[in-house]
């Protein structure tokens, strides 16, 4: 049977993400993989998640284990609003939260509430592969408005918005951006809310990475700064507590959640109780600022030592980002050169990374850029690897 | 600031489900509720899920917590594959099965890879209403198509597929129907799946209910009979394990099964690790066709018991389905009753059930019909509350 004719026009042009090919490579045994972006499992509490998890199953089973509602777990919500208030100044009279089925979920929901086909969406470029390919199963269309050291181009980002009635919706990873590693400065946030309002398009503002900053100062969530309801704010516990357990939140006006409501009733129901219940109890006894602090710290080590290591091997015509936190670094060769191909050059010296083509709207340009991940790795495989790829990179620029 | 125009056309028309707005009223402790759909606490397995956690959380807690696959957990996939192929004959050479966060999303996921806006789907008349708005949230156009005692009208079948070149999928749930109770028979699965094949057309068969028969003969699922992959099967752990813990899966030709993994992606990453491997646990190590064994027959007990309650305090004229299993009885008044009116009499009287109109495809439609639900209640409530509706009937009709 040729299933081709009965597949939605939508997901026709929707590939597996690159990453996942890559990962089939990267995930051998013996390769040094820079590709990834999880979080050290040395974070994970486990020890206490045991504790509540016997607790929660001694005395409140039956609601860890029948059906919740779509809004999320009451007391989550509320810790989640009271520690985002004190953290980031986020909440407005008019917001509210949901509990959604880790970030991507957030987008989803956000893409299904705000775009019909053909409707555009402005991005960071590069951008998150995750959510790009969310907003391309809706049809929408991509613009990509390229990131300066501070963030996206404003001029750009104007223009783009002046020219084309179709746009929603801007996606920003305001903070530590993926790939990027770049940190939007508080000027661009400014500026992106300003033109948001000007022009009444949403912003979706993505930050699973805030918490991770080791160095520099914390600059405002552009959400903390909204008072028009224009900003709708994704968090996530994935790299703060665990991405296994698919948990993260959207805080928005109560005029557009409403609709994302509706969405998750239609998409999952509601997410895994008992999970919203550990976070909970997690959230309300242990101390989360204690156990990201380790994080931070563990980051910064490795961040440190990787960037190091390639001020040492790479070669002088190379330049990368210098990132004060988050998970990544992003490499810009010299014009002309393929990273999609060199990629397959290190998988052979058994060294992994992921070619910055993934990461455009367009993906089938090739891209002189890329991304390496430091923060699952021991320090002699950033030394032997970063090595390896300075040895390639002389040998090909 | 007002929302309306940055909202999606598909979500405009999406309400919240009506069910939800009964729960409201029905979840008040002194309400006798024959309005949920929720599996008798009773029956799930505590004690085993927490020897369970404590196992996982000592012996594998990095695979429990850190992000996992977007077809599932491998252990779980192979489990739930023998299970149906050794209990329901399902699984071709060319199908794979993916991990779903509940049926709602298998069902999401399926409107998502084949439905185009506009794109017909053909649905029981009545049928589940969470499904009904998953198809609504993708702008496609429903056909009901009326439910006899054996299940869907073939003759109106193939008129609308013949009638309509949009159709692109039948929905239907062909055991113990949500909200009939209603069991198709063999000759109308046999049907269904020819009028599929004439058609080609899929159909997506959702079977939640399938193991908790408590009466009479079991019939083939439509995909045991599926040779030529048109049939996308439906399973779920939410009636025979834990709802709160969000796990399904789909059974399907892997010429589908590639986008839905796509789709999966960009909508959630991946289903919850823990509860995947929790549920893998319990099927490798537990006795889980006991345990069904024990809600069976608690279900046969309350529905026989509410059957026989309805016998003797129902006036004549009012008729209802009598299920072999599953948690449902639909009853029919004579026509013209407004079961939507007389719902809101029966809440002031503390007993609520849910309206027919909630289970069609034109919601505003009064409907004469009503559904009930006796899985949750005791002896007790069952004979109080259909004592009290039953009067409430005798005045009324």
């Amino acid at each position: 049977m040729d299933f081709q004719n009965l597949i939605s026009d939508k997901m026709l042009g929707v590939k597996a993400s690159a990453i996942r090919e890559i990962f089939k490579v990267a995930g051998k045994p013996d390769v040094i993989s820079f590709a990834g972006g999880l979080p050290a499992p040395e974070s994970f509490p486990v020890a206490d998640i045991k504790t509540i998890c016997n607790d929660i199953l001694d005395n409140e089973p039956i609601t860890a284990l029948q059906y919740g509602i779509s809004e999320g777990y009451v007391p989550l919500k509320e810790l989640v609003l009271n520690r985002m208030k004190e953290k980031e100044d986020i909440g407005r009279e008019n917001d509210d939260i949901i509990i959604v089925s880790g970030s991507q979920q957030g987008c989803d929901l956000t893409a299904k509430v705000l775009l019909n086909e053909g409707d555009g969406v402005i991005c960071e470029e590069p951008s998150f592969i995750g959510c790009l390919n969310t907003f391309r199963t809706y049809n929408a269309k991509l613009y990509g408005v390229p990131m300066n050291e501070d963030g996206m181009d404003l001029a750009v980002l104007e223009e783009t918005l002046k020219k084309n009635q179709n746009i929603k919706l801007i996606y920003t990873i305001p903070t530590f951006q993926n790939p990027s590693g770049i940190t939007s400065s508080l000027a661009v946030r400014k500026g992106m809310l300003e033109l948001a309002q000007k022009y009444n398009v949403m912003i979706l503002e993505d930050n699973p990475y805030g918490e991770l900053r080791f160095s520099g100062e914390k600059i405002p969530t552009i959400k903390s700064m909204d008072t028009t309801g224009h900003v709708i704010y994704l968090g996530s516990f994935s790299k703060v507590f665990s991405p296994g357990l698919r948990l993260a939140y959207l805080i928005m006006d109560k005029g557009i959640m409403e609709k994302i409501v509706v969405g998750k009733q239609a998409t999952d129901v509601h997410t895994n109780v008992f999970s919203q219940m550990i976070a909970a109890r997690y959230l309300k006894d242990y101390n989360i600022d204690e156990s990201i602090e380790t994080s931070r710290k563990l980051y910064k080590h490795r961040c440190h030592l990787m960037l190091s290591c390639m001020d040492t091997y790479f070669p002088k015509n190379v330049s990368y980002t210098r990132p004060d936190g988050g998970i990544f670094i992003w490499v810009t060769l010299p014009e002309g050169v393929d990273t999609g191909k060199l990629m397959l050059e290190a998988v052979e010296r058994k060294v992994a990374f992921v070619p910055g083509n993934a990461f455009m709207t367009d993906l089938d340009k090739p891209s002189h850029c890329f991304r390496l991940n430091y923060s699952t790795m021991s320090d002699e495989k950033i030394e032997k690897g970063i090595k390896i790829l300075g040895d390639l990179l002389k040998e090909r620029l």
